[in-house]
């Protein structure tokens, strides 16, 4: 030991970092490696993983999950109405965004825009009745995700709205969404007033029809070659969408106008969608979940099927551990405020939107779009970085969305909730923000991550099984 | 000397090879580099870049034709017919592109569709007929670029034909450009029979006053800002303009659906438009051409205004020179050809799409668009690398122009003719590739590179004067 430190040393330190502090304040040097144990140090998580990893239940689980997903292949098949298209959709039900939460403990936006969507289906006559009929027990509150839908932001879905209607025909599941409103004063970022259920309602008796006498004409569009283009052309298809939503208005165009719908109508519609840039995130959302929902339920799966908000809480679901789902605390956004706004102003982490990052597009996929970063914040250096971080727990590379900057590597894709438990590496989710009152509207943009926690969680409860 | 040589040597060698192979063959280690003199030795060049370099009155000259170019604003106006659109248009002339060139010297793909032209014009009953009215001297052959326009590949502007109206109010100039057909069997690549004819026939009698009546009730359509757009959705603007002409199409419908033209018009020109990729390119073009003759004429200055290529030379026109043309021999173009076509089957360079890079797009922004090896051919690394190298021989990075990848940087752009000779580093290409045969069209892509010589020749004509 004494001849060891009469040498000049080379010292790597390995966590802690206060035994590193103290050769340095002896004048010598020492490089740090940044360490942490798995699961933070949660010894119930730490077992849970000791047990899973190298599990070949688990491996051969995974593999067959991320296969699924892979084979999926989402079409877009028209336009329904949420009280005939969605299973279980009963008709005084507003289904929102995340998991489960009661009236008394949804966030600001989020009752905001279940107000609107009262005023929307005329249960009520102004907002005051409206809030009180929420708060009196008439209205069942139930996520998306339970009936097969996925809404951003808010997420809100009331019984007369339009939404997509997708079908995975390979594996013969559905999956659903409501229409894009726009930006501004819009009832997902918890606006309610005359004008966002003036627009609402135009978008049913106008907008939908339109729409599905395109599709109609069309027949069923297939959604992944179009959000690989897309991918080909700056977006990332969750909080960038211009290029697939004017792909998509090439598509429905020319079947529009030959559909025979009023040529007012058609008209409308298009200056509607061409003036939104965010069209196409729905039908984005719904095509990730149809992927998702596909690798579900594989018995001893530790992939992650879906990643949601609802303002409160984050939750997230794995395809070995069923309907449950796993919660913490959703994250406030240290993101871009618009001017005059700032954190002490936001709503924690909100809406159904990081199913994208699930699917391996949105954060995942930033690589593809660095022009994002000018909403989101950072420099194309972080968000080549960001994609690059979550190959590390990522199942497979998804070669139906290829990245042209990492030299059409393809996106990583298939969260194992292990590998983010043993790495600390957290899923990047790129989100709009919004205010933490009601009808206020969005107030910005970010990158956040997915709450460690949740994944922990998951551990401990997946349960291995020889089939 | 003996000493020195008595030591281990550390050898770098510049230029001759021949030095480095010596020390080599006995043992030694030398690090090459890469050196030539400039102008590749031409004694003439490098005299002139001698009296060239560092004189303040072309200094002075270049900054004022770059802030021109950088200043200018070139608007979409409208759709014209040439006869009466393009300066100095003859009744029985046909344009075509690169500097001139007489019908005996023309590239087979050019011969092909000035027989074209002849045959929608109704000037001669066939094909055969239409050959020996251009041999027999009966038709004005002019460039393009003599009459404010630009075509691209053979570049072929017949007087009924429909042409873009460009307009740059800033500095009162005007440019023009024909339609784009799409690709395949189309004149542009030197085709000719009766599909080609009927879809100018179409373009002419249905398209053009569809656009031309979406872009009367639109009014005039600021160009600059949808390039800027398309470069951060993954466009170069020269050889993918996918991006920008979605963005087109979203500008251009709803005003289309209202301006009252007849609904299967409309239907068929968006079905038209929403099918080729490459509509937006002859308006990138114009819009080039409008921007670069806002550049031109300034005493003294050695930036390049104009490189264009007739698919037999390749020629290049400075701000300070006029309207002289600097020639040399049209390259091949080594790029990736479609299946069972080589560099032997292809014409050599041919196009005024050119003008694009010379206004810092196309190769020049590649960094923009990754996706566009899958093209040209090489990686998303030597797309970086190209605009990276454009640099060295530029006078501006144009701030209206920015390039997400190299974090928001603006693109390189006003070639100094100068830097060019000096560091032999040759402005970069993409480009289309024509068969060499009239009527057989597109048989591949690639990059290719401007030859060193017209910038000599360009040098060595340079008067400088006192102003």
């Amino acid at each position: 030991m004494s001849a060891l430190f009469a040498k000049p040393l080379s010292v790597l330190n390995v966590g802690i970092a206060s035994f590193a502090d103290a050769i340095e304040r002896r004048g010598g040097a020492a490089v740090r490696i940044e360490w942490a144990p798995p699961a933070n140090g949660d010894a119930r998580a730490g077992a849970a993983l000791a047990r899973l990893v190298n599990d070949a239940r688990v491996e051969a689980a995974n593999a067959q999950a991320a296969e699924r997903y892979l084979a999926a292949q989402p079409r877009l098949e028209g336009i329904g109405v949420a009280r005939e298209a969605l299973p279980g959709m009963g008709t005084r039900m507003i289904l929102h965004a995340g998991p489960p939460v009661a009236w008394e403990r949804m966030c600001g936006p989020m009752q905001g825009a279940i107000v609107g969507a009262i005023l929307y289906e005329g249960w009520a006559r102004d907002a005051e009745a409206a809030r009180a009929m929420a708060k009196g027990g008439e209205i069942a509150f139930e996520p998306c995700h339970h009936h097969g839908a996925v809404g951003p932001m808010a997420g809100i879905i009331s019984p007369s709205m339009p939404v997509w209607r997708v079908l995975n025909p390979v594996h013969g599941n559905r999956s659903f969404s409501n229409l894009n409103e726009g930006l501004g004063k819009v009832l997902r970022f918890g606006a309610n007033g005359p004008e966002v259920i003036a627009r609402l309602n135009w978008m049913r008796d106008t907008l939908a029809p339109a729409l599905q006498a395109a599709l109609g004409k069309l027949g069923p569009l297939e959604i992944k070659p179009l959000m690989a283009q897309a991918l080909h052309m700056g977006d990332e298809v969750h909080n960038r969408n211009a290029a697939a939503s004017s792909l998509l208005i090439k598509r429905l165009m020319p079947a529009l106008l030959k559909s025979g719908a009023p040529a007012a109508d058609a008209a409308a519609a298009v200056e509607f969608i061409a003036g939104n840039d965010h069209f196409f995130l729905n039908i984005s959302m719904a095509a990730c979940k149809a992927m998702l929902d596909a690798a579900h339920g594989v018995a001893s799966s530790s992939m992650v099927t879906a990643m949601a908000r609802n303002g409160v809480e984050f939750g997230i679901r794995v395809s070995g551990t069923g309907e449950r789902w796993f919660t913490a605390p959703a994250p406030l956004v240290n993101g871009l405020y618009f001017p005059n706004q700032s954190i002490k102003d936001a709503a924690p982490d909100l809406g159904d939107s990081a199913i994208t990052e699930t699917a391996g597009v949105g954060g995942f996929a930033m690589a593809a779009a660095p022009a994002i970063v000018k909403l989101v914040g950072g420099s194309p250096r972080d968000a080549l970085a960001n994609t690059l971080a979550m190959t590390h727990i990522t199942l497979v590379r998804n070669g139906g969305f290829t990245l042209p900057a990492l030299d059409f590597a393809g996106a990583p894709a298939c969260i194992d909730a292990r590998r983010v438990v043993d790495t600390g590496i957290l899923p990047v989710i790129n989100t709009g923000i919004a205010h933490k009152e009601a009808g206020v509207g969005q107030i910005g943009a970010g990158v956040t991550r997915a709450p460690l926690a949740c994944f922990a969680k998951a551990l401990v409860e997946l349960k291995t099984s020889c089939r």
